[in-house]
């Protein structure tokens, strides 16, 4: 399905726009850390045309009022499309599904992380599973045990649920096994649990290395490559932090990841162990159908697929001036971003102003069929 | 069923022998907290006929040659009948099943408390529901979460599962739903969980007060008695330590309570908030139809319902010379237990000597129909 041009000797191929459902963009509450502009020209420039947005801001989307200062940061700096998340807390489960039209998703964090969302009473969340309409995703920060018990939520309440961010042997297991019996469950996994391991945390720096869920080791990080046929999707869990808050005393977790998601899978490409298929069902179709999102017309990622690199100290377009992939030799970039018919990136300039809410045209597409994905013409010829 | 015989003011009623399905004899390893002995002369003077022991001694019952050491114990020691738990480790997933005709279960520790047999990596978890054989029972200590996560195993590898002490509401609760929807979950509730919460930590001592689960809140607890039609069996979790260690510096977590069971729970009887029916189908009907247990004939207590006293600082059988109940107003007594047509306790005096090994039955008796409660009749008319 996907057309590979020979210029010179480059191979050059158009991915369709990809889509990262595990954004956090930081506006409203931290704009220093990254603001809705920052992120989105992030976004573009790894060809990433979609972003949803995750609801531990500051105000944190747990109701109306949080979604529409939220709403109005995303409008006002957006560079690509988007969606917004809800997010479940110990007292919303009666009233946040008054905003379940509006968003992409419920956002549960039944782990500690970086959030003031942490729901610590298994009660609770069976009442976010009781409330929440069965056809708007949930969506679980879940570890270890934690997975498992999640899934059980989702069988005993009879409807879908996504499990953010897998990381380990044992929750891939899990969710192997669910997947097998046929319940409706549906993962994401992070290059960073792909390509980094604990023993790395001396060289990212055991601080700046902090992330929820943090690097595994090795068993692990094989287990989901083992596993590789069982996750729906890939998504960065882009977590912007200065470089200075996390060389500080107490980093908080997290790692940028817009901008080096593409090279990086594409490296995996070139060492053979995924195909650009697995990458496309990952980035864009699954995503698509798991979140219900509308097909982007006339938008296309063209990647040169032989340029080698290194990735630098800092990606330029995330305000988080580190990044852990520094010093990584990468085979893979991006040349061209296309987003409804404009150009949006070339060769790393990024130039976007339109503004597209796919939490507004969700309404419009909600129950409709999902569109097969467009059919890949080279831009060059 | 039951005759109640009003013989001057008493009330005097006949309930079948007892089955404590959650009992830690200590022996072998600590048999200065318990022996085989004092642990079934405490079951005895307590109404109990079949104690089930669970794997946490020295060495753990984790394979053939420890169970051996075991029964050798027991037979030696036991006053009542009896049946021994096999206990899983992180190394025996594949081993233990050979053992598994002559226990009554497997015995799953999936959080922290006073043994060695803490299993941490949920894969492990699921290569023991791999290979356990799904007519004999698994019994999972699993707390808050974890309690749903175990759950979820039991439904992915399709077989009965027991959760051990339940304690809070969030476990009581993903109990019920896991029920409504039709899984094979059965579960216990322990007295001290029924009768005493955190507030009676400033009385019982911070230290002795220790326990897995902890004593919990007055909201759980009301849960517990909310969701009584949903609790299959009582069961003491009788854990005895010496006083001296209880009182010591690090108290190690677990209450005695073989002697003080019936007395509590026919105190709720008393209060109305039980019936005589509730106990028998908790601790007799339920663990021998869940655990496939033969019938003892011939076998009874006698119990006086107007008996009224208050509980010593120790109870006269288990070596733990401590209760946490000490100080309670209860109302019913034990007046006499015959076991197999022998009189074994009268009025306190417990005699018995002859000793059936539950384990070794359940092999004659594997797969027969569970038979109908013995008709109960009166001994003194
Ligand atoms: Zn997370
Ligand atoms: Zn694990
Ligand atoms: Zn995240
Ligand atoms: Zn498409
Ligand atoms: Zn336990
Ligand atoms: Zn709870
Ligand atoms: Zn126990
Ligand atoms: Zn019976």
């Amino acid at each position: 399905k996907t057309n590979i041009d020979c210029l010179s000797s480059q191979r050059l191929i158009r991915l369709p726009g990809l889509i990262d459902i595990h954004v956090h963009v930081r506006e409203p509450g931290a704009p220093h850390k990254e603001d809705w502009s920052s992120c989105t020209a992030a976004a573009l420039a790894g060809g990433v045309t979609t972003i949803l947005a995750m609801p531990n801001t500051n105000p944190a989307t747990v109701d109306l009022e949080a979604y529409q200062v939220t709403a109005k940061c995303a409008k006002a700096g957006a560079r690509c499309d988007y969606g917004i998340y809800a997010g479940a807390s110990n007292f919303n489960p009666q009233t946040v599904p008054s905003i379940s039209r509006k968003v992409v998703a419920l956002k549960m964090y039944l782990n500690d992380t970086f959030t003031t969302l942490k729901m610590d009473d298994m009660s609770v969340w069976m009442k976010h599973f009781e409330h929440w309409p069965k056809n708007v995703p949930i969506c679980a920060h879940a570890e270890g045990v934690t997975t498992a018990a999640v899934i059980l939520l989702a069988e005993l309440f009879q409807r879908p649920l996504h499990i953010c961010h897998v990381a380990r042997k044992c929750e891939i297991l899990v969710i192997r096994a669910a997947k097998e019996r046929g319940l409706p469950i549906t993962c994401e996994v992070c290059p960073h649990h792909l390509v980094l391991t604990k023993a790395d945390l001396d060289n990212v720096g055991h601080g700046r290395g902090q992330v929820k869920p943090p690097l595994v080791d090795q068993e692990d990080q094989q287990a989901l490559w083992d596993n590789m046929d069982i996750i729906d999707c890939f998504a960065t869990d882009h977590a912007p932090h200065t470089v200075e808050e996390k060389s500080g005393e107490k980093p908080p977790p997290g790692f940028p990841g817009l901008e080096t998601l593409l090279p990086l899978l594409l490296t995996a490409v070139n060492d053979g162990r995924l195909t650009i298929e697995d990458i496309v069902l990952r980035l864009h179709t699954n995503p698509r159908r798991i979140f219900n999102l509308p097909e982007q017309p006339d938008t296309y990622v063209e990647v040169d697929l032989d340029a080698k690199w290194t990735i630098p100290k800092a990606m330029p377009y995330t305000k988080s001036k580190w990044t852990p992939f520094a010093g990584i030799k990468v085979q893979g970039a991006i040349r061209r971003v296309v987003l409804r018919g404009e150009m949006v990136v070339i060769d790393g300039e990024v130039g976007a102003s339109t503004v597209y809410d796919v939490g507004f045209f969700l309404k419009t597409w909600c129950g409709c069929e999902v569109a097969a994905p467009p059919s890949l013409t080279s831009p060059t010829k």
